[in-house]
């Protein structure tokens, strides 16, 4: 709620590169090169309030947002970053009570993202054969306070998908182009899909199976965060940037004739 | 559900350029130049179906997502496209049951997104001080069922609102700067506010208001959506694309010491 | 030189959108929507100067410059333009009195700069199949005064290049792989080659007969142009742009062992 | 020429990222994590020779592009880099024969591109009012052989310059808008202008200050160059990227009425 209780994931921010999102408890500690946090002394006050270090330095309690969640999943993987998770939920149509099924879990960044979208009713229904991504997905989606709206699937995408009548479905495989014809059986009638790639390889291959699978409006593009620097007098963008995360496709199932 | 009904606005698509968000209704018919649709012939079948023209053309009838739902508003302004509004509300940490304060209503393209993310439980109260973007707005809300969740008020931002203890608040003004003072006593202790804007002369002014409003965890960036054509051999970015919509600027409320 | 003359290419300037390159001479008109121009009364007064139209309207009469030249092209194709021309010139190292192969004239729009850039001892061998091509190309480069610092080769590059120990090659076609042995054959030792493709299947097919010829050094990238519209107190990039021209790929000649 | 003579520069290439710009002189050794060259043994050798290192490892010696010389400078400031120097010099309309002012050298990376460009008759002015900027310039430029086409001014350059008649004027300082009048008297009418600022508040400043004093066509842009990892079957854009160098101004001068 509005205030910070015993166990809450807080962003605690010192300035813009010493933040960290970290969960409030009265016995543990947490260190850092400005000083030792104990959060026992701001259990119970407001979000936004300032937390003295060791050092005597302030630290800021904020709340994290979903944005923070994602950046701040252990990652063993490359994951799915907010730019291109924000465009992949509202082109998937996900709002409270969809049903989803993503193939490729992996650190579960995306994951995340989807069931805030469409919980509490909705479900993400993700794939994984990677047992140790399973379990590093499993704890990023706790700490986000999302697991009971996901279920982590230890099974292989490629094989097909048990589900039916399914709202969306989200592909994040490096082979795309294989389980394409599995999601377009567990869709809805005009339901949308989504695959996320690197490389132009995978595009030209996976817009191929979404064709002959009877997939239409489809559409292919790729965006680019720029950041700038906002300095009164010197505003510019910064000099260095990600250049590349990866290519988005989309489409909807059409019935057969 | 996964049905046609009487009264859904549905995607009625041809071909890539020809595809339109329409209301389905069994007495009206939609006049295309590959013919006139008319809709009671699929009422009750499922989403993905063909229908008919009556130059015998096949249509095909897809479900509509948030995005088509943006891309289809009526709009006598500039609108939030689907780049922006997705990171957006992952960015404010919109999710089901949140209170979103927004500043300048516009034809309520960002709006509906907003209240998609926040339905049922949560709620929009969006700012507008022109009477026919109000009710512009109220036509593109109500087309995409999502008028309930949100409180259009014909009021001035500028003046201050009137919530208190809000989740979030998005501003998207010609002048941001001159509401984050009363966006920060409407937000809870450590929220998100959000501010979009075209030039980098707004920029500089509306950081420079955060920073005095005691906001911190501030970051200004744009994003480039750049469009692929994929055919297989022949693979490339599209010649033209939109070069510029606007920055986004992100911060977290602070409480003052 | 500074002063106007019979003959010469001059940038007539009314505004942004309304500069023409022209010919001026004493006893033609030029008709604009602004009124007629007559140059003869500018005959020897500087460059810069004022010229006014039929409707009393002021025109600036401008030196082109490369860039003008380039724009102004006849282009029954698509051009290669100023942005990626400049990088090819310096990553060619052309300079004055280099010897340059270039395979697909065009409309000779990259010819003229390069042309530019190693007259007068330098020299262009520009190789084109199609005749009407030839014509096109020959008159814009008598127009932008360095037709004798190139010969147009009505020959099939894929066939080879009669030209031995150039300095540089640059290799404008649909299927630029067919002609990188014959670029390796024509180049000096250690010299460099570009290669200019609008799709990733080109280039990744270019890539692959460099590597296999021998070259060394290889590298691909694109540049793309945002143009910002500066206003004061309210820049910013302007809306719509140019997203994609195409892929540059630069390599050098390695001896073999 | 075409063969390896004693004092020339090379470019030494072991594989992408292991590339040195060196002089070729027969007692000196050059030192390697993958062995001692020695240059001796292929003196008088054609370009693109392989030259083996005390660890008998294979190091090719290519021909140095004006680009390679740009990237090698010794650089104690920012330098404008070759995708920028590329346009520079089109809009510039730099040709053999053209006489420049430069405001600005800095290392002289540049400078050395335009000398590059309008030697062996044209002539390159370039004031710079920082000492140890001059010595490090003219190391650059003498390495580059382009030292004889170059005066380096130790002058402030918003004094103005003592040139007339300028075919064209390129800026390249913090404060461009301070030099615009001066650049205004030192060119030829008609001619072209130039700069290059990083930030918003330099071009709008740089951009008026144009305005004011009578130039036209004007036009203000950016260039993002961004490379692409060409790998069959696995062709992408690089990760990471330089996101931002400057924005870049051209104009050109009218004469007053």
């Amino acid at each position: 709620m509005s205030f910070i209780s015993e166990g809450d994931y807080v962003l605690l921010y010192f300035d813009e590169r010493r933040k960290w999102l970290v969960k409030a408890t009265t016995d543990k500690e947490f260190h850092t090169h400005k000083g030792v946090i104990r959060f026992g002394s701001i259990m119970g006050k407001p979000y936004g309030s300032i937390v003295k270090s060791s050092l005597n330095q302030d630290f800021w309690v904020l709340r994290p947002t979903t944005c923070d969640f994602i950046m701040s999943v252990e990652r063993p993987t490359q994951i799915i970053y907010p730019k291109d998770a924000g465009i992949i939920i509202l082109k998937l149509g996900l709002k409270p009570g969809a049903l989803v099924v993503e193939a490729g879990t992996g650190s579960g960044a995306l994951t995340l993202a989807m069931a805030n979208a469409v919980k509490p009713d909705g479900h993400v229904y993700s794939y994984e054969v990677r047992p140790e991504f399973i379990k590093t997905a499993s704890r990023n989606l706790r700490k986000a306070g999302v697991l009971d709206y996901v279920s982590l699937k230890s099974a292989d995408a490629k094989l097909g998908f048990e589900e039916k009548n399914i709202d969306a479905v989200m592909i994040d495989l490096g082979d795309p182009w294989k389980v394409v014809s599995k999601a377009y059986r567990c869709l809805k009638g005009g339901a949308p899909i989504a695959s996320f790639s690197p490389t132009f390889n995978q595009i030209e291959k996976t817009v191929g199976a979404m064709k002959r699978s009877n997939f239409l409006d489809l559409e292919t593009f790729e965006l680019l965060l720029r950041e700038i620097r906002v300095d009164k007098g010197k505003t510019r963008p910064v000099t260095f940037m990600v250049g590349h995360t990866g290519y988005l496709t989309f489409a909807k199932k059409a019935l057969k004739k």
